[in-house]
């Protein structure tokens, strides 16, 4: 479930508690993890809010149940020294247990957050939103497109045990396309919800012997109400997600 | 100038100070500013220090006077909507007059960024690190590399005067090629320094009638000196670079 809690459109009477952004996301991670594995903060949400918001990502964190996993999304990526430094912020002092990571800058930018035992990579492969046929759906000279060279790359970098792949809910074709390419990787698919991708085809293209899909939510549930009844909301649409997940995954596995 | 600041790499005599990085810029800043048209803090720097490395990052922009330039180095990008977050936060909160920018999400996701008077997109283009050869120097089967598509990609999206291009300094012939292809955008170039770029090669290749240069050095100045003397050796080390810049400005400028 994403956690990409908006000040704007969190429920009026949160709005006088001390911390309301995290008001509402106790109240949401409450409401939902008995239906949720992962919990994936994008790092902008908590950025526009300025110091205060970084105590209120910490705080979050923190809230999470110790059996979901976390993902800080954050699309960080940079010379060697300076990844090392947010892989640092993110893995050791936040204690995020993945991260997401742009690949623009290759290997060297990728490596250092390689280097922390149990943590996680989830670099960016082919993103749900319109702009990813700019730049990754680019076709090589050797007739392949750019977000398969970023795939075939990084699994010289790292295995399937540290590395999972972005891979947008928007293009359920490209899921299976991928998955053929990387058949042991886990991916994270943004997109289902409010940006339109199909639950049922991702899973179809996407699941393999492990599950290998996180498939992300995160509008359609945490605004699932704007009342005073959000939690109960978000609640009931994240049992509908979860029990619609269940099906597709004894349907799909293989 | 880059203020990179790393807590672990500043002057011993300053860790007594209540915000010991906020203490080492100030100095720098006031030893420097003469010599430079523009700072630019690396976020990873601030991040790695938790919420008050925000207020520290803060601080110390708002402590640049005001003839100078400020680039934050964020090398952010995500989908729209997040991106208009990201571009909120370092535009109308922080008050910086640019930030870097990723590509890889495309056009949607670089938009936002542009949607603010008077603000500037520093797009990466071709970086100063080894693993620039990884994705960005792929040759598609136009014959094009990737980074030049991110040249012709962005020029349609913003004029020379909303948009520069990090160009890095390790690889002046590139410069060169870039020059060509965006003849009257600024390229901000890091490198210069202990990255090992040569600034007479940079200069030759990349000045324009405008100059179209903002040549970054951090590590080269703010280190300079680990002792008690810093600022007076980063104001010396600052004052060479100008000198020599001023020297290629002259001879080089068309």
């Amino acid at each position: 479930m994403g956690l990409d809690t908006d000040i704007t459109k969190i429920p009026k009477h949160l709005l006088s508690a001390s911390d309301p952004v995290f008001e509402f996301n106790k109240q949401i991670i409450d409401a939902t993890h008995e239906f949720c594995v992962a919990y994936k903060p994008n790092t902008a949400f908590y950025e526009a809010l300025g110091p205060s918001g970084w105590e209120t990502l910490q705080k979050t964190l923190d809230y999470i149940p110790k059996d979901c996993f976390t993902i800080a999304d954050a699309k960080r990526g940079d010379i060697g020294n300076t990844s090392s430094l947010y892989a640092r912020a993110f893995f050791n002092q936040m204690k995020f247990d993945s991260i997401t990571v742009a690949p623009y800058m290759g290997e060297d930018s990728v490596k250092p957050f390689l280097e922390f035992p149990g943590k996680w990579v989830i670099l960016l492969v082919h993103t749900s939103n319109p702009g990813s046929v700019d730049f990754q759906q680019l076709e090589t000279r050797d007739g392949k497109y750019v977000y398969e060279e970023v795939i075939f790359a990084s699994q010289r970098w790292a295995t399937a045990d540290q590395m999972m792949y972005v891979v947008g809910a928007t293009k359920a074709d490209k899921i299976g396309t991928i998955r053929a390419l990387a058949p042991d990787h886990f991916f994270l698919v943004p997109g289902v919800g409010a940006q339109g991708g199909d639950l049922e085809a991702v899973s179809k293209a996407g699941i393999n012997s492990q599950c290998g899909l996180l498939v992300n939510s995160s509008r359609a549930i945490i605004y699932a109400s704007t009342g005073e009844d959000f939690a109960d909301a978000a609640r009931k649409e994240a049992s509908k997600v979860q029990i619609e997940m269940t099906t597709y995954l004894n349907n799909f596995i293989q």
